[in-house]
């Protein structure tokens, strides 16, 4: 699977083909696949946990690997969580930045982690 | 925003133009920005947690936004990580979908919410 | 250690003396304390993600076994995360729920799902 | 509330009434509270998710405070669960403990953050 035009939308109808094939949709209720995505999440973090922040952004490469594994195991289940509820993934992302770029003005955000009911 | 050619890609850009302009890039280690991709997972679990499975697919116009919000936070912090660890999220995802393919034979696991390691 | 004074007291003293024989306290940082409890927490919920609430309420004696271990690990890091900061974990639950009945009267929460701030 | 044998025991009986006094009972599967633990405990993680490990061994009073009300929610939901799946925290935990004890022996885990299968 090398196209150019390789996308979230292919990715969506493989993964919509791989549990029809396996007749999970009974399990794949919107409250079962949001409880899956969280807890991939949070293997992804367990590969942090321990870590400090400078080791984090030094990661040796089989341990870059299996968090990019982890990385795709929460993109699979947003995907499948996203024809569940026909939810446009991309379009409700860019909706968000335009948000969030309201709620944290430059002049005001720069340089500050505080959240932005405080700024 | 409705170029045909909408990605992924002009996501991540957007995003790391975003935070550079904010001065944030010290806060995103990748430590810091898989536990806010994890918080964000479970703000989306909260709209779900008691909901029956059976509300979580007929979800009302208001709460079906909410989600899609929430949805699109998981999605920025997942680029974010991926801008900040180098990792090709779509290329991973299509990786593990293989890996996926041999954890789950269709013949084993049709019908099945067991987890591979008891299949 | 069965006497009928046992409480998380003596835990949150046994729990010190194991991360101090063995030179853990460096990375016990009060940060790390909360990721390690949040990623315990959802290893729990991954026993759950593909049950039915049904199925929950009537789990096999080995996944109960399986269940109960896993929350023993979400109380380790708790107390390992209220030693570190200096909380009284008790006296904090009995002032959340004081807090609590405030948010939720009897009369308004009878028999309601809905977040406090919606009712 | 300020008995010399407040325990666990006390808080269980008290978080049951609460519970019955507003019919949440149908609400409180077992999946709905470990789902609801795991939010709670993303909850806590979010007040340290943009600090340093530094700077969360020095919280200031205020944040100390709303950190401990929300590891008040994660035990609050801990000790649900527990009566709900008839789950004994406490020994389970020094089971747990036993257990940790052989995965992590002193001297082949001092100083050091690996996981046990990688010891």
């Amino acid at each position: 699977m090398t196209h150019s035009t390789d996308s979230l939308q292919q990715l969506t109808q493989a993964l919509a083909h791989f549990a029809a094939e396996r007749h999970w949709q009974p399990f794949h209720s919107p409250k079962n696949l949001a409880s899956a995505l969280s807890v991939e999440a949070a293997e992804l973090l367990e590969h942090f946990q321990w870590l400090t922040e400078d080791q984090s952004r030094a990661l040796p490469a089989d341990k870059k690997e299996a968090v990019a594994f982890e990385m795709a195991d929460v993109l699979l289940y947003l995907v499948q969580l996203s024809s569940a509820l026909e939810v446009d993934l991309l379009e409700a992302a860019r909706r968000k930045m335009v948000l969030n770029a309201k709620k944290y003005p430059v002049d005001r955000a720069r340089g500050s982690n505080v959240k932005y009911d405080e700024l």
